[in-house]
């Protein structure tokens, strides 16, 4: 990890276009060498089906000849964001004449602990290199090979177009030690970024000396208002369960007010049903639909991630917003409203990274909201908080020009 | 803690008004009584005098009837700075129609932990009411009665303008494992200030499971460049070291590069000892001054906060970036120059919260900055770096106000 720092000193001097002709040659080399991945990644499959691992994290580790294909093209995206160092964020000239800029500049050295899914190996070191860091990788055992083979790609392309290569690193081969070590290493790391399941990330966070940003886990609320028009409703909380299950953003809870339990929820629960979701809902909502799960306590603070979801009937907005503040990870919630004061209120008072009114909680993503490319998605209140596009990997440097000025 | 997190709802929401009302309450209720803070302060003061507290502490711990009124004061000073909640940080309109709005918001429940000084009791918690914070503090126990006293009348301040008294509290009444609960308490506790020694700072950084601002620790270098002329440099290393040696941006080391060295070493150093300061030098500044204290291996690492100084000749400026990447603690760093490549080298590769050309350090400073107020100096890389003022106290929030959008 020393040489990573030593490298992120050069690594932080790259041009726009350096950096910019490094990523390129880095998509080049993995376009190149597709065939050499998926055979490495073929290892990993096949130590993980020995292992019995299951058909969704089989499914993560996979890198076939499409997705090492996707890899290359989405590290020549990166390439394409403007570079995020150098921006001139305040200028100011006190009264004694010092000259006062606060520019951005890049963390240093990045560490990331990630599970078995090794795009997040090309993700992190095209975005670090972009936003002008080093970067040290603890992927999952699960991933060696993959990650291996990636990572030579990388450090080769590097290498080839005379930046150190020393700027991508992995701990991988010291095993849980590794992860160890990243998370000892403040003065060293700048900062780490987890990426997985919401154990690794409660882990990291707990045990590391070294500054987190917590990403991702996402218990999502959406709060069906007294006012909420049936088809709206109807068409935000499917769209925000099916589309995309897997992922963060996707909801987990809906809150339905008992002024509407009658209007919405029987062709609301038909509607996930028809879609293939699994309703676990409370009395209230099972007296008034077929089919439904019986709720346990567990379910308000299941991340499910999966074609379930769970539905309760509350009293009204002062209840829906007590039961966020209770289950909620703070990632994103959303209101269904025609009432403009209840959207208002929900707005000011849920305490999360984003907060909707009618509209649907997959939208918070770093790509639809324009950034580009998204580094993760934050549920801490310091430093970023929401989508991360790369602006959120520099930090800040006070340059002050005198010509002799002490204190009086 | 739990009753500052319920509280921090309501302060959360107070208009500017209201904020600047409770904080002008709690200076008047420091003027009215500040009688009996003196009086709970003397029992402070000769506790310590019994346990030999050295006279430096208890000069800290002191709150004689002036400095009562030089808090009232800062107090209404905190209250006459903007808002820093409610800021629009970003605004657009995504090409489905969905309005986005980046807002300051408050981060919920500031803790702290700090030494023997009441001053910082009153300061974090007006710079927190004034950002919509609660705050939970945990003053040294040397300050046990004072800290109270204060608490209360500020709690009795809040109660007479109908804001909750929950959202100041202190857990001193429990000693350390005080201290413990507050860097136990994620989720509850926000963010967590240290104020102190950088052994204090040290053990809150490595203990803590709620995210820390580090502040402080300087050891702050100047190097004087081949081509720096005599006067300035002199100007600005006593006025670095003199003006006031107790503080974090006051000079630690200064490095001279050895082509200055004949020109410059031996009136630099007479007159630093003229203003009372003892010089820990190397051997090449031994042989050109007299009365130099041979520096050991420790001195470079050594933040004296006194009328020491440490100074070292050096090859070039590589030499001057290789001693201050090694021993800096990112806070401050100058040069003396009138070569601009020297000078704009030594700004772009120093490593530090504020890297300075021809000014002194002292100027590493909230007020001097013109923000008002300081918080303190972050001396990390994530969410504020160097002085904070009343915008640091604050985290961001996504609001988005669609008219039923899904994602296709």
């Amino acid at each position: 990890m020393r040489r990573a720092k030593e490298a992120s000193r050069s690594v932080g001097l790259l041009s726009d276009a350096r950096k910019r002709e490094a990523l390129l040659a880095i998509a080049d080399a993995i376009d190149a060498h597709a065939a050499e991945v998926v055979a490495a990644n073929a290892l990993d499959l096949e130590r993980g089906r020995e292992n019995g691992l299951s058909d969704g994290l089989l499914d993560r580790l996979t890198l076939d000849a499409s997705r090492v294909a996707a890899l290359a093209a989405a590290v020549r995206d990166v390439a394409d964001l403007p570079d995020p160092v150098g921006r001139m964020l305040d200028e100011r000239t006190l009264p004694n004449g010092i000259r006062l800029q606060k520019v951005s500049v890049p963390f240093g050295v990045i560490g990331s602990i990630y599970e078995a899914r090794p795009n997040v190996t090309v993700d992190i070191a095209a975005l670090a290199l972009r936003s002008g860091n080093a970067v040290v990788l603890r992927g999952g055992s699960a991933a060696l090979e993959s990650n291996r083979a990636l990572v030579g790609l990388i450090r080769g392309a590097l290498n080839g177009v005379g930046i150190d290569p020393e700027a991508v690193q992995t701990v991988d081969d010291f095993g849980r030690d590794g992860a160890r070590a990243l998370m000892a290493a403040r003065g060293v790391v700048d900062v780490l970024v987890p990426r997985g399941s919401a154990q690794l990330i409660e882990t990291v966070v707990t045990e590391s000396a070294v500054p987190v940003i917590e990403t991702g886990a996402g218990v999502v609320h959406i709060f069906l208002d007294a006012s909420a028009p049936l088809e709206r409703s109807r068409d935000i909380v499917v769209n925000a369960k099916v589309q995309r299950p897997s992922v963060c953003n996707a909801v987990e809870t809906v809150l339905v007010h008992q002024d509407a339990a009658d209007r919405i929820v029987r062709p609301l629960v038909a509607a996930l049903q028809d879609a293939g979701v699994v309703v676990h809902g409370d009395a209230e909502v099972a007296r008034r639909a077929e089919g439904v799960v019986p709720a346990v306590a567990d379910d308000w603070a299941t991340e499910h991630m999966s074609l379930e979801l769970s539905m309760r009937v509350v009293p009204d907005l002062d209840d829906a917003l007590d039961h966020i503040r209770r289950y909620s990870t703070h990632h994103t919630e959303s209101i269904i409203t025609d009432d403009e004061a209840s959207a208002e209120r929900f707005l000011a008072e849920v305490d999360s990274a984003v907060v909707m009114a009618n509209a649907s909680t997959r939208f918070t993503d770093g790509g639809e909201f324009g950034f580009g490319a998204e580094v993760g998605i934050s549920t801490q209140k310091l430093h970023a908080r929401g989508p991360m596009g790369l602006p959120e990997l520099t930090s800040t440097k006070w340059l002050a020009r005198g010509t002799g000025q002490v204190r009086p």
